[in-house]
């Protein structure tokens, strides 16, 4: 499901793997422990499972999911069928898991919570990128992300094979509509900027009009966003930047229009639905015994 | 768009949010900070704006938008328009905003990845609370959440009138089948459990039968979770119960079949997606000067 | 020394376990850490030694004080002859530990810290378990706790045989006078409460008069928690209740006091003493070569 | 209640008292806060009470409290009757506290069992530096401290007059008696050591019969720990050192014997008890209105 | 002090200072506190003194200086004479101080850990700034910083007129030798990076000769880090460049060698001596009254 | 290169090397983390390198580099061909190094930054200590210390040969200028502290004149720092102080003077320059295959 165009291999840090599983762990059992569990089952008792899902989709999140259940039993066998990125169909078995009965259950929505999210993500990611396909254009998401979760959502992206934009603030320049505002124009702007950009950071401008965008292209900037411009609008703006620039559509994107606004010649399509509104990929564990 | 059978009040205990908030805006502005804003916005600069929705729905998170604005400007001024709980209807003013330039813009997607986000899940909720309007069922959450964010969308879920389910697995008590599946039977999780119940946690079954239902009965038990039973079983079930116990529908319940499912006499409907699949409320920065 | 009543088994979440342990030993390490041990022990060098109790009781902490060894030295043994929740005399080996000299040597006050405040709980709670033996009654704690500890002490009263009250304000309700005083009345608490009450969520009501009692009981109520009454009144108020709701004495209780106590016929117990005031189990490290 | 041969003013770092107030209310909080409060007490409502103690002792731990009740009601007033390290008789006022009323029955807890265990603390201490009044001795604490609570029952200690040991072990150097085994003798031990002595750095060494001590002697050590050793033999050994190192005398301290002990000449007493075996001081919140 | 070049404007995440201030005050003050200060001097004593530098340079750090000592006393008054990137004299006061006493005296070798260090990246990049003056070569700095301290690091190589390269192996592509010779060349390694490189993310890549520059310019890469060249070669290399990517100097750049090495036309000069080595620019809390 | 007169063994609390390493990768990582070397580098790819010095000097952090690649890759291969404390020459090997290729390249840097810079002050203070060969002064470090680096810093010092002055504000007294201003005198000072002495504490003072040593001799002190005076005072002072205490000389000292200050007869230098200006060690990893 990855994009042919994308050799970007998925790498998730350990830290920030390890540091969300714990906290998220500790959200869930709080002081008292997984007292349903802990009651009824022995602490020596071991179980099989599996992770199946009840939906066609991509999968993304599987060292998460790993990692909650090796975090209750360090000893758990978890044999994955598909790796992120990878397709599963609707009944098929992402992953077997099986180990002490007790992590199992504790761990089970915990891993759930973590897979189905990021593969809801990869899910809906792909379905935009395949709409795409054989165009020039790649899907990118945005900062519109939950607070706390944008390294994994971001990741999830990649696993459906789109391209991040930004991660924070910090790593890149985006100059949007409340900052021409604030600066008193988008000269101003982009001129206090260049004053002392730094070499290693690059610089895209939001523009609303083809006549901002003439006047941004003035400026050594990288990237132009074209923000919820029409088909036409759009058209025109990839024939003026004429490959001077990255073009970079957004606004109002869905599965419906992705494609008529990719044939329009921009580079990259932001879709800011991918992780402010994704859905779900429905998956659950099945009990073998 | 507060469920008038709920006088439960709205309280996020302050703790969360300031941990959540400064969570949040170091994931953003990591170690080098908003390096657009810093560079074109003199630090004195002064500035108003209001969030303005563009879709009606029911408002959450505040007051996580407004600790996102004044961890960066302590003099922040944050009016509401609208309290947590409150309906917004399309073009409506949520909150209008005036402080340090640099605040607002640095602030603005933070503030409004909590506020959407939440205010998507009240939304939601108040649409499920409102379906079944004038019948006895409540609506309730589940432990779908995201990893590290169940508080807040808890919260949300009050907000829009809805109640709580467990915070986790440490509050109450659950049995659920793969626990059943574990322990070799309904009758022996219910014997081990009772043996050592703790006299202030509740206990609820998922059965997925009436003789199931029947058999969970016999056990001092304080509700029963019919899982993905017909509308024609849950009736059943309902008479089985006879009040005994509170009775919880939960599986595939959508907007379309809700109303029917309350129709049954279950106290309570829960619904995984409020918090698995929530659509943001869709609101932005609105720069005024 | 289990209550024979109780089939609750003992667990700790893992992660707290680590949590506490690397904290403690922080705090005993600080940055130049063991400066004696340090000094004169090579770090090659090799010990056995054993935890031997200078008193009869109820052992409960063996996981941290392990913990403790093994964060210092991964590969120590450490050999448990009695089990948390078991009875250990006076001169008798609790575990046996061997491993590096300076693991046993650092970590020594920390394992011993953990395992005699936890033990000392345990001993006591099973005192009072055993003085209502053969009586309905059953013996809680309270919120009464060293603030940052409360989950071990908790843990360490169910190892007595005790069981556990609310963790927190946030697993159960309980009305307690000032809630009443500051409410305007006990009715008016119930009223309010009793509105957005979540369905998985007990409530006891803290009544200090029959006629309270009597006004509490109107409301569905879960428990009625009688306040320093006399044992004449504790019997009025049982028979009063009738078995409608759990009834919970409480209020100087004392080993001297508290069959009398329980053979009025209440359902628990609380003893604030077992966790703010009780004396360690003195163990000590006994070195063997 | 302070000892007229300290004059050592009492100050607890400001981040320790923040940092430990936060995490006791996260303790007590959850993610749910307090549901009973919630839903009992507007938002808005405020109220006055006072902090009475039901003992005679003396007071510790005024800081903790009060930053509980601000943590929750920044604008709380706060008034002290008695000062840390100052008494206060049965039924007397400690302080009293008005503001918010939910923030005053969040708090009231958490307030009390930091106030109520260190003050029982500087209680126990005061009793001993009584017991031994006008005697050279001083009482000193050990590092048998709850864990992760050592810096808050050690202040205690210095507020019932008593003085502190090491804080942990990288303060001072204590060379005790599994060290010696360890090391194969106290020679040996205190060879190794002085070696690379750090010139900031107090030695003690743990003896338990004359010989030993006469041997450490021969080395440039600070204070000489006379452990369990009978009255006699405390007497003889402070003869024989004369002046020229400190005499500590440890083990099987009580208030009966403790006068008799520092009768000996030993110019400190170590008690163990006053941290590992406290009896908190217990006050409790009286509703004014 | 700052380049004439650079508008850059200064700024640091307020988390970022509050979170450094309190370690370093932890780092400092442990569990005992200020034993000297507390001992001495009265809780409500007030002092006046100045920050005084010993040497000619330019400040940064003022805003960590400043909270150091506010966290002490939420009302210290601190008067700035110079602001960060500005320049002071050997004898020049650099700020003013007032408040309590125990703050100024606590707080004091905090604050000045962190101006001086600061202050003494700033000065001598400042020197690196000005020895390239009026040719088109900025100063960089590296990711060769203190753990845990390269935020303020790079910050201050700003306040010296610098800028700053990447923060960390996340905000940009820069392929050094290792990598190349672990994806077994150039090439190999450049065409795996740019099948998925993303949009909004600079490349640089390593080179320490001509041939291998001329295979990096075949590729769409940003920058070119000629890696220890002498004076001609890096002539030919900007030469060979003509403009089509920033260029960039390293390896052995002292302030001897800089302006040589800026008259070969390369676009950056980056000295990981300004922040591996350098010397703290030496003030002192010069005592008022 | 470790002084013969200490025997003081090196030790670093692992779960101080844990965290600064943990700390340290999350800062060079970030939420992306290494965006070079996971789109080049094979996730399964192997690697054998070598730590190469490119000077003459003393090593030390071993440990923390060894921690930084073990926390990429568990089965990393780390093989010390020099110890902690160790010389090592330019061109000589320090470590060699072999596993996952991307582990070897995400860890360089921060394993070279923990190591180069602990080096470098372990190399100055061996300069130092030999310096003073034969002397009976020893080389001692001050407070001066990278804000959340001094215990790493600190154990430099003690690889080099030199020992450590206070760890912070709370393991010692130091009255210095500042105190003695705000207290009124250096007599008041002393008799103040004196009041309320601890008896595990040192307590020294800073004195910068022989009058004021003169003073300061009346209380019973452990050291008196002789602060910035010229050779010939000190050795007055030395003779003055007759071996009642420790002398402590500082202010000033550099690789030229110290001999000659050694050569009055102070017990300890002390070198602010060891960790507020050390240059580091150049290190570097050189690739093998």
């Amino acid at each position: 499901m990855r994009s042919d165009r994308s050799a970007f291999p998925l790498n998730l840090p350990t830290y920030l793997v390890k540091s969300a599983v714990r906290a998220a762990l500790k959200e869930d059992l709080g002081a008292a422990g997984d007292i349903t569990t802990d009651a009824i089952i022995p602490a020596d008792a071991s179980s099989e499972a599996a992770i199946v899902s009840r939906q066609d989709g991509v999968v993304a999140g599987l060292d998460l999911a790993e990692a909650a259940f090796r975090a209750l039993d360090p000893t758990i066998s978890f044999r994955r069928l598909v790796e992120d990125g990878g397709k599963v169909a609707s009944g098929g078995t992402i992953a077997e898991v099986s180990g002490k009965t007790r992590a199992l259950l504790t761990g089970e929505r915990t891993a759930l919570n973590f897979l189905n999210r990021l593969s809801g993500i990869a899910t809906m990611t792909a379905a935009f990128v395949k709409a795409v396909e054989s165009t020039q254009a790649r899907i990118a998401c945005t900062r519109k992300t939950t607070p706390g979760f944008r390294a994994f959502e971001k990741y999830a992206v990649r696993a459906g094979g789109g391209i991040n934009h930004r991660f924070g603030l910090y790593d890149a320049v985006l100059i949007k509509d409340n900052h021409i505002a604030a600066a008193g124009g988008l000269g101003e702007a982009l001129k206090r900027l260049c004053a002392g950009r730094r070499h290693m950071v690059k610089i895209e401008v939001e523009v609303d009009s083809l006549g901002q965008l003439e006047e941004a292209l003035k400026f050594p900037i990288d990237a132009a966003l074209l923000d919820n411009m029409t088909v036409e609008t759009l058209k025109r703006a990839v024939k003026l930047v004429a490959g001077r620039v990255l073009t970079e559509a957004s606004g109002s994107v869905t599965l419906e229009n992705v494609r008529e606004i990719a044939a329009t010649g921009v580079d990259l399509i932001s879709v800011g639905a991918l992780t402010h509104s994704p859905r779900i990929l429905d998956s659950s564990l099945e009990w073998k015994r």
